[in-house]
């Protein structure tokens, strides 16, 4: 039976880091950082242990700075056009004594005696002299000693992170090897026996081992290297056999707790037999049960199992220490005002992180908040920045100005276009010609046909996706638009008709042919949220139809797209739901149609924005109409037709 | 003989790369885009070739999202405190029938029949049954299949770099192998007979290969794949040969033209030779002699062979070619506004980039050009910023106010300590120390004391050393100091007092006792440069003891700093200089000793800077002071005593 899980009092983030940093100082980790000799041809990258000076001067011979003649200045002096001196030409390599000179190249040695060179356009060649009609100034074309580098001068100093024009510097100032520090080492742990490596082994209730890959290449970008250890089963004496084992040739222990109660329990009392735990709980959302604690003068960190509590658990914890690790300097990321497009609840006591999709709508940078969920590993491949909601505060209302940490440059955010509205998978293709066209990133927000009018209306969404039928007219979209969108300078234009039908099981084996056998026993639905136009016209056909949803069986639950009812009736979780025939398709699902109806978007830009004539330019090619036919029920032939401009 | 070299007419920058652009384009160089399937786990930093879909849900099945019991939400209607209902729990798995519940862990299947989950501190279990004091919500607690990600849906687009977070969201949706941009081979030719590729070889007139391994480097920065070919001397078959090879296998051939001549003729007339050349000559400096060429539809490039112009030009060019080809977008260099600390001349018709140190400096961004030869690769691995002068100008005066690319990230311009002034070795333990202790970066232009003391009056600089000998009162530096920076609130501290004398050659060889035996003949001289306090030292000795500067062979070739001196003499080019005692012990050259003097800094920093306190705790520590005089001729026991404040 299951023991209640209990954790130390949650600690505010900052004393957390404090503790466990003060901790490591005090083992003296910073400062035992081992170095490692490497060619200076392989050091791109790499960290110098310590400052490294020239070993000889760059040139390290008095050179010519240019093709011409070495001469002796003196010789020059008063040289005229009109009354030219000459120059006996010698052999190669001198020694110049006076009236002589020597041809030299680009970098060669000037010759003893020697004291400047003339340019070979500013010389005349005439039976072995040399003539010229102006003097030289000495020194003049001479690259002499130590002109780029001094023999003895620093070249790179310590912890500088070595680029190419460094490895140059190095190579020219006669260094062939340098001092470099090691890579810490960074063992990583999975732990839980519900957990497997590979998807062969992956069976229901079975989870794939995603975070030591995530992790692995997270700690690399970190400038570590990591070193992945098997995946250890729900047992304590083999959890501290392979900690123990880790402590030994790595820098630091990551643990990966199984999702399992007992695990972190293991973690916890490991953890406190090999060291010291200092910290069991930090008061964050996502990650809230990290354990950090040092052992044998090392840093051990136990990671949440979800993989969104776990990355932003290692960004907070562990990224930090292997930097100072490595004697690099903390650096702060890019940080945006932007304005919040929904509102936000928190626990108070609690600092909570949440992800964002980010645009520039109308001159301001909207910050359109991801799902939030810890196990939902789409919210960080989606996210482009990334907000903390201070743990004083119980929530933020929509239209907040809020300090955004960038996740990707901020050049990115004017190539970002937020689609906010009806789900269709024409909108998929749309993005992928943008980002072909353009290098423009469309992302998504699913929240149905009315909250995609709504976002518009705030200026929070630079397109949304509809399909609402308005049921006195028979219109679809533009009744809605006219009522809620008047004088928002904001355009329509047609994307397709589309079929809308029931999705059943391939081969349609509980034999539904139409709405009302959703009443039938034993028959799960799938339904789509509230405000989502698919919704909308279920809801209107039950009603035509005299049908009571409350006899439906899982009208209660609701997902956010097309695809996702398709998955649940692939997946064998519901036996049927209202979607398009291209999430049938998809899916190689059966589909039953049940209506047809018209999908459009609102486009909102300033009229100059080249982004709003790159969309409707993909509308109206020939090539994606084609590709959005294919998906199955669509007519896309009057795909970018303009229906209606503010 | 020589041929004089001709360029084509020198075109402008822009019209090159467009020209060059276009021809690659029309060749379809940046449509084909060769593609490798490789393993999710190794394609951190990878370029994918197309969108990447997912092939499973996930979750791939429902699931409990807490620890628990799973039970049939209706079961729980009407529970409260007052009247809890009790369910009988089953073995784990189910079948959920009515008025049962079964224990479920996080991530375990939800059993058949169950349509929700209560968490395990809402259960109070006793003798084989369940009893719960509060309604379930239908699909409480269930994470259904596809929350996170569905079957279908699109993961990663095309042309996207994978980060830690796209490996773990591409294993959960059943991708293990993925198909990434092949990366661009790109070789590198370095030609002329003079060049070596090892330390070893290196003798008079050969110079080391250092632009193979930097723009091995720069190319890997870029994601190519750097292809080293072997040097291939000033022969024309042999280049042919050379290049041919390297488009039968690389995706891009860069050479690197000898300094001789003849080289550059060659690379011209094999390019024309195996393809079309678009451009020979661009106006720009440095880089003028690029040659960009079209062989086989791939590009190729001749780069001129200083390592400032190779490094510049492969920017210019080579770069966005690569991206493209990778299908990544020109990310453009972070910008600051500056004011440029010192007059630029250039030439019209040439765009002239030049190499910047930049710091804050009492709030504004200063931006000091370093030296601007080609061949001084020291000037790159410096720079903290870059900045064109464009064609149509012929120059900036100072303080203009200039726009600069910045080489590294922006929030290192707060840790730069710009220090202008007499240069001193025991400067470059300072930087050290502040970088070990604060992250600072300590960058020096030595432009001598007077320049110093000029730069801070015009709030060009942090710090400057100093050490000025006001003949009429004996006494160093303060009667400056008061004369030109009255009311600049800044701050002088003492360093140290340093022996200033005569360097020469080990065992003085030319038997040089003091400064009149500077006129001896044979004996050359190496100066140090007008506004050094060395030289006004120089002045100052010779005309007390009443000797002709005109008399003093090699009076005229001046250097800046005392390092650079002791070089010119230790490789044999000078017979002696005037310098500290640091510099000849560094180099181990035989010290005749002439004064001793005052060396003192100059502070310029807001009060509340922290940058200020941190020079003087270093100043004031035993460690640094110990340092100082192990360098020789110091004595720095009073290091850090505040002399003066305004």
């Amino acid at each position: 039976m299951h023991n209640g899980k209990v954790y130390l009092d949650c600690m505010p983030r900052q004393e957390a880091e404090a503790l466990w940093r003060k901790a490591l100082s005090s083992a003296g980790y910073f400062a035992r950082l081992p170095a490692e000799e490497i060619a200076v041809e392989q050091a791109l990258g790499r960290v110098t242990d310590c400052a490294v000076y020239a070993v000889q001067s760059v040139p390290h011979y008095n050179g010519a700075a240019m093709d011409g003649i070495a001469v002796r200045a003196e010789d020059t002096f008063g040289a005229t056009e009109r009354q030219p001196k000459k120059l006996r030409v010698l052999p190669a390599g001198g020694p110049i004594l006076p009236g002589t000179c020597c041809v030299v190249d680009t970098g060669d040695v000037l010759p003893p005696g020697a004291n400047a060179v003339i340019m070979v356009e500013d010389v005349h060649f005439a039976e072995g002299y040399a003539e010229i009609a102006a003097a030289a100034a000495p020194w003049q074309h001479v690259r002499i000693i130590g002109e780029d580098i001094v023999q003895g001068e620093m070249i790179v100093p310590e912890r500088h992170v070595i680029g190419p024009a460094d490895i140059a510097a190095l190579l020219a100032a006669g260094l062939e090897r340098i001092k470099v520090t090691a890579k810490p080492r960074v063992a990583i742990i999975p732990t839980g026996t519900e957990i497997v490596a590979s998807r062969q082994e992956l069976a229901p209730g079975r989870i794939l081992d995603i975070n030591s890959p995530m992790l692995a290449a997270a700690v690399q970008v970190w400038g570590a290297q990591p070193v992945r250890r098997k995946i250890v089963n729900d047992d304590r004496a083999a959890l501290a056999q392979a900690v123990s084992t880790s402590l030994d040739d790595c820098d630091m222990v990551i643990t990966i707790a199984g999702t399992s109660a007992g695990t972190e329990d293991y973690t916890f009392s490991v953890m406190s037999e090999l060291g010291q735990v200092l910290v069991h709980g930090v008061a964050i959302k996502p990650g809230k049960p990290v354990v950090l604690a040092v052992c044998r003068g090392k840093p051990v960190v136990g990671l949440p199992g979800y993989p969104v509590s776990a990355m932003l658990t290692a960004e907070l914890f562990v990224r930090p220490v292997l930097l100072a690790r490595q004697g690099l300097p903390m650096t702060q990321p890019k940080q945006v005002e932007a304005k919040l497009a929904r509102q936000l609840f928190s626990t108070i006591g609690v600092e909570e992180y949440v992800r964002l999709s980010l645009g520039n709508v109308q001159g301001r940078i909207v910050a359109a908040p991801l799902a939030r969920g810890a196990g939902l590993i789409s919210s960080l491949t989606r996210a482009r920045g990334l907000m903390a909601i201070p743990a004083e505060s119980d929530g933020l209302a929509a239209g907040t100005a809020v300090t955004v940490n960038l996740c990707s440059p901020k050049s990115e955010l004017e190539r970002q276009v937020l689609a906010v509205g009806s789900h269709d998978l024409a909108l998929d293709l749309l993005g992928m010609h943008l980002r072909r066209h353009g290098g423009h990133v469309l992302s998504c927000a699913n929240v149905g046909s009315m909250g995609g009018i709504m976002a518009i209306r705030n200026n929070e969404a630079h397109l949304a996706g509809i399909h609402l039928l308005d049921e006195e007219t028979g219109e679809y979209n533009l009744p809605f638009v006219r009522r809620l969108l008047a004088g928002r300078k904001c355009m329509v234009v047609h994307l397709a008709r589309r079929e809308q039908g029931l999705l059943v099981a391939p081969g349609n084996p509980k034999g539904i042919r139409s709405l009302a056998d959703l009443m039938n026993p034993g028959i799960m639905y799938i339904n789509r949220q509230r405000g989502s136009g698919t919704r909308m016209l279920l809801d209107y056909e039950l009603r035509r139809l005299g049908i009571d949803a409350g006899q439906i069986q899982g009208y209660e639950k609701e997902v956010a797209t097309h695809m996702a009812v398709a998955a649940s009736i692939a997946g064998g979780a519901a036996d049927a739901g209202l979607g398009i025939r291209a999430a049938a398709q998809a899916l190689g699902l059966d589909f039953i149609p049940i209506a047809s109806e018209q999908y459009d978007l609102i486009l909102n830009f300033a009229d100059d924005d080249e982004r709003r004539e790159k969309i409707i330019a993909v509308l109206r090619s020939d090539g994606y109409r084609r590709e959005v036919e294919a998906l199955g029920g669509y007519d896309a032939s009057r795909a970018g037709t303009v229906l209606w401009v503010d």
